[in-house]
């Protein structure tokens, strides 16, 4: 029994690193979407978000059989319920890459992000692109130094998130009300990306470390 | 151990139903802490928004202890993990009444939906209310004909955010940028609300029918 539940935890952890592959794509694609108005990669990001979501589904009945078939307790059991509320949240990472893109496809042909905030949200973009590469890092190697460096970059999304709301109050904004709606939405979905990403490192970091009763209580930071 | 399942079964839903009551609190509060720029209200609900939080994490304390203790299988392991699932979308329904009421504290002592968009947003502040008060009714009573109200008044929300959008960009808008974020933000937190009703109710139902794979996999709207 032991040996097979090893085999079925190695597997949930598999569909959890390629649901962060998948996320890192999106996030990667939506942001180039975005900042490039690239209708085709928009159009992709989109439809491709169908498979994360497949992807979310197929790893929850994984966990569910896995809790009916093993009865695992204790730490294993904690374990199988964090890979839940991982991969809900792998999920919803996807949703807002998603939602970026739909952004950048309404725009086109022209940039939803006008000149006066593209380094602003050249940042966010790098920043939600550095946090899903680590998240797909953390997950393959366990090296929770990336964890740390997770952090940092929500907290740089959350100082981006602040700039935006500068820049569309500090009386040079010449946006139309269609700018300001954009960036405003735009900007709340990078820093929610940025939320999430916390919430799957610290997870992680407690599965790693065995502290699985934070894992289970620590729900995205909002 | 089939009696003491079933005990602890009722405890979750007390649970989850004393989550919804807290959530049909919240946006009661923060609905008129928006609309008459009242900020003791405001203040109010984002200091319970602790409570929501608080009992989620017991909620799930006792799911684990539950899956633990109890070892169910088949449709008793499902109701459990739906009920995982129901406390985190109640949790996040509750943290988008907190996100409302702040943007009525700071907006205060001016409120933050100018006279042109009031309608709508008493509009929306109507149908987040019902959402809410039969997700109540539908954890209380497992009366399915809630749910399909919930669905609806969803879907009226979603009328109203479009009609958000037709506001802000008809060009007989005249707020300013702040007012123009704030909107957007608010209409964007009570869409969302709205979602988060429809998924609790689709899993109430699929616990009510017996339809638990679709519980499992129905995730928020989006």
């Amino acid at each position: 029994m032991r040996k097979i539940f090893k085999a079925e935890l190695q597997a949930l952890g598999d569909d959890l690193t390629q649901m962060a592959e998948l996320v890192n794509k999106a996030i990667t694609g939506a942001s180039h979407a975005l900042l490039n108005g690239d209708l085709d990669t928009a159009q992709q990001v989109i439809v491709d978000d169908q498979q994360i979501d497949d992807l979310e589904r197929s790893l929850d009945e994984r966990c569910v059989l896995l809790l009916a078939q093993q009865q695992p307790v204790a730490t294993d059991l904690r374990l199988v319920v964090t890979a839940l509320r991982m991969s809900a949240t792998l999920e919803r990472m996807g949703d807002l890459a998603r939602h970026i893109a739909q952004v950048a496809r309404r725009a086109y042909p022209t940039t939803a992000v006008p000149a006066q905030c593209t380094p602003i949200f050249e940042g966010m973009a790098g920043a939600a692109q550095r946090v899903a590469t680590r998240i797909h890092g953390l997950l393959d190697s366990h090296d929770l130094d990336m964890a740390q460096t997770i952090e940092e970059d929500d907290e740089i999304l959350d100082n981006f998130h602040t700039d935006v709301f500068s820049t569309l109050l500090g009386g040079e904004w010449e946006g139309t009300p269609q700018q300001t709606i954009d960036v405003t939405l735009l900007s709340r979905y990078f820093e929610r990306f940025g939320d999430h990403g916390v919430s799957v490192a610290r997870r992680m970091t407690f599965v790693v470390t065995g502290d699985f009763h934070r894992a289970a209580t620590n729900d995205a930071v909002s």
